[in-house]
C-alpha cells in the first residue's frame, strides 16, 4: 500500500548553491550531505511536512544523476512513494503491468529499500517505491 | 510558512490513459475531471497522504501544458507547496531574491490561490506556492 510521497529527487549541478536557494524557498535548514554509493550521488535533504525534497549531485561521470544532467539539464529527476511493504508492492505493480526497473529492492539513501519503475510506464515520470527501515 | 507538498503536477497527453496507469501505481481511484479555465487544462487528482498527484492535459494549443508537452514531452511539470499565507509568502520569497512569475496570486484548481516561481531560480524546477481556501 502506498502511504505518502516519500521524496522528490532533484538533479542539481552545484549542491551548495542548490541548498542555498531551496533553503530560501522552504525557509529551512538542510540535512548534512550524505553520500549514496549505490547511485554515486551526494544528497542534501529538506523536510517538508511528511515528505522530503532531495537535492542530488552526481559524484562520478557514470552516476545516473550526472547522465541525467547531461541529457536533460537540472530539474526533477524522480518522485518516490513510501510503501508499507516493498516486496508486496513490487509484486502488485508487476502484476498490474507496470514496468519495473528493479524487481528486487536495492539500498538507497538513509538505508531505505527502493525500486524504480520505468518512466515510459508512467507518462515520463521516473517513479520510485521505497520503504524506510 | 511552507507546510507540505500540496501537489505534483504531471503533464500528460491522454488523461484517460494516464488516470488508468496512475490508478494502478497508487492503487486508488481518481477524482472526477476538473476544468481549470485560467490554465486551459483538464485535471484529474489522486490523493496520496497529505499531498495530491495532479494529471494535467491542455485543452487548447495555447495552454501552458500543451506548450510544455510540445517542448519537453510528458513528465513532471511543477511541484506545489502549501503555505499558510500566500500573500506573506510572496513577499518573503521576493525579498529572498527568488524570481516570481506571479507577484499577485491567481486562481488555480479547486479555487486555490497560487503563484509560480521561475524554474531558473530553482534548479530547473517550476515551483508553485498555493493556499487552499
Amino acid at each position: 500500500m502506498i502511504k505518502r510521497i516519500s521524496h522528490i529527487g532533484i538533479a542539481v549541478r552545484d549542491l551548495n548553491k542548490a541548498s542555498e536557494v531551496f533553503g530560501k524557498l522552504l525557509n529551512s535548514t538542510p540535512s548534512n550531505v550524505e553520500y549514496v554509493a549505490e547511485q554515486k550521488v551526494n544528497v542534501v535533504k529538506f523536510k517538508v511536512g511528511e515528505s522530503t525534497i532531495e537535492l542530488l549531485q552526481g559524484t562520478d561521470t557514470d552516476s545516473p544523476i550526472t547522465k541525467y544532467l547531461e541529457k536533460r539539464g537540472e530539474g526533477i529527476h524522480h518522485v518516490a512513494f513510501e510503501t508499507d511493504d516493498i516486496h508486496k508492492e513490487i509484486i502488485r505493480l508487476d502484476s498490474e503491468g507496470l514496468e519495473l526497473i528493479n524487481k528486487e529492492p536495492k539500498v538507497g539513501s538513509d538505508s531505505m529499500l527502493i525500486a524504480f519503475l520505468h518512466p515510459k510506464s508512467l507518462c515520463g515520470v521516473l517513479t520510485e517505491v521505497c520503504k524506510h527501515r
